[in-house]
């Protein structure tokens, strides 16, 4: 034993980087935790499971994996405001109808590692995405079976995965409005790309919300609590707030805002991960995608940002939920250049150039910059 | 385009961070693609393969996936000093008597950002390590089938992966002397934890040497030359050397340095990482490995390394290239504690608590340190 500390002592508050101080060791770890999409997968219309990002607060619980079974089986229970609670098991929710969606998941705090100030927590530059295709029963039909009563005004997801964050001890728990809980779109999933989840992606059942961030999509989903207040559990009220300062309550993050990635051209090197390609013509292919409707349009600088052309954009070709391709052709010349590409949706909106700053280093859209050099 | 640049100017030579030197960006942007295995995910024996570390020096190449075939059909070429040089798909490798080995893979960088000062590249903490069951063919048994002259010494490995590093550009590719190259243990894998390989783990065949740090299982394996003078290439004779100046030749680095890691008890901070742990007792269990040969000991410090227990280790269990268990039961009393751990494997070498240092931050095996706070 070396002193008694108390719990604040080991989960000090939410903080913002010093002007040029560098990544600290809490974020690297983090960092070496978690991962991003590494850049070039983007070229999987479905990202392979082990490439899809991943964001986990607190630790992988034990819940099995497709080869060892939990060491207690799992069931889902909902109550609170229903005609008939009810508990199920895996089976239980496999054998009711299934639908499939392809959904792209982002980080809400994708882009945070870019913001000057950095907000400290996990660093993202702008890799935290990925593609999947989960298949699961629509909530909706849950909870349908179990009778909403009308006073109900949220829905609150508890996941199984434990901890302690900014001072509070929690199991990870969010809620959604009532309206879009019985959307037809949310899934209860129980299988990731035609295989059951991976340990890191929710195994055996997580929610997913297609269209908005990814603390949304509760993993290791246990429990559903149908309320008649507001939830104002701390991944609700707390974190995931657009905030200018600690005091004000902000406004929750809810959908993804738009963003294009593009596959880096050509080949790496391996420390600054600048690009380089041979003179001639170079296809420039990506993704681009936006919770509040499909791309209408992506834009390619190839200078830094002087001038702008259109690329081409492939439609959603029937999956309103996920990324779409798009792609340009640019003909390289010798010399150093600076790639940078941005979506517009068909709500109007787009991306900046230059990112308006939040204190949680939320729903950040900063175009992406990928360096080239040319010989 | 902005101005003409020479390769070097995007390849900076290695270097060491200045002492108090945050991670940079350029370390942080290979965190945020490489991963290590949440601690956690020691609780299985075998590692998922999406939980398995994954390093990669240039881009994944473009060699398809479980369901999306490559671009062009895969062929391993083997030449040089052979009586027949071979040509083979895989369709031909797969019809050849495969074995499987459990086989634990470490990162030579493990515990590079825990040295000061620190090496600057891939900054990995403790965590570069996954244990997988990789199938496949015996090298020894396709070069028998290609008849090895009696002049070579060495069999160089090329991947596909292409990119710059330190100013060189190349394809991936690292030698075995002829006698480990012969050996029982080397596999031309195909299968990893039964399905096909996952595209950042060499999809659709790798290298796997077990005992040996990840550089040596080249990835994306297409070609093998065997050749009759040591070779020279800048994954062996310029990189992944231990060194403490750039001019000195340096020893290679081979195989794997024992190292034991817990399972961190009870849960943690998301942002500090510090554990929380109920008073009373606590089993703490982990894994640890050798490259040397078996792990024979396995001590548990729970006081900052002032005192050592030993814990159980349990035997190989015919997994001679795999880590082993372990496990010690803790009496937490409420205060802050630090849990140490370490190993001696059957060649007599064990882990440091202070580190010596290398230029390349290679082979490092400080021994892990865990906080908790019992409450």
């Amino acid at each position: 034993m070396e002193e008694e500390s108390p719990l604040t002592g080991i989960s000090p508050p939410g903080r913002i980087a010093a002007p040029g101080e560098g990544i600290g060791q809490d974020e690297l770890a983090l960092a070496a935790r978690n991962h991003g999409l590494p850049l070039e997968a983007l070229r999987y219309e479905v990202t392979p499971a082990g490439l899809h990002y991943v964001l986990v607060h607190y630790d992988i619980p034990d819940t099995g994996t497709d080869s060892t079974p939990a060491p207690t089986p799992w069931r889902l229970t909902l109550h609170g405001r229903l005609r008939t609670p009810l508990d199920l098991s895996l089976d239980d929710l496999r054998a009711l109808p299934s639908v499939t969606h392809r959904v792209t998941m982002e980080c809400a705090g994708n882009g945070r590692a870019r913001l000057s100030p950095r907000p400290v927590s996990q660093p993202w530059l702008v890799e935290a995405v990925g593609t999947a295709e989960w298949t699961g029963v629509p909530l909706r039909a849950v909870l349908a079976e179990a009778g909403v009563t009308p006073d109900a005004v949220e829905a609150v997801f508890t996941g199984a995965d434990h901890g302690v964050e900014r001072g509070v001890e929690q199991d990870y728990r969010r809620s959604l409005p009532l309206p879009v809980a019985v959307g037809a779109d949310v899934l209860l999933a129980h299988t990731m790309n035609g295989g059951p989840l991976p340990p890191q992606h929710g195994h055996p059942l997580r929610l997913v919300v297609p269209g908005w961030y990814g603390m949304a999509h509760v993993k290791w989903l246990r429990d559903i609590e149908l309320v008649d207040t507001a939830f104002r559990g701390y991944q609700q009220a707390t974190a995931y707030r657009f905030r200018q300062s600690p005091e004000e309550p902000g406004e929750p993050v809810t959908r993804i805002a738009p963003r294009a990635l593009l596959i880096p051209p050509g080949f790496p090197d391996f420390m600054s991960r600048t690009r380089v390609v041979r003179p001639g013509p170079v296809r420039i292919a990506g993704r681009a995608w936006s919770g509040y409707g499909p791309v209408v349009r992506v834009e390619l600088s190839t200078d830094g940002g002087g001038g702008w052309a259109d690329a081409e954009v492939l439609p959603q070709g029937g999956h309103p939920y996920a990324w779409q391709g798009w792609h340009a052709d640019w003909t390289a010349v010798p010399g150093s250049h600076t790639l940078l590409t941005r979506a517009t949706d068909a709500s109007g909106r787009t991306q900046p150039v230059q990112q308006p700053w939040n204190r949680g280093g939320f729903g950040n859209n900063q175009v992406q910059t990928v360096s080239v050099v040319c010989r």
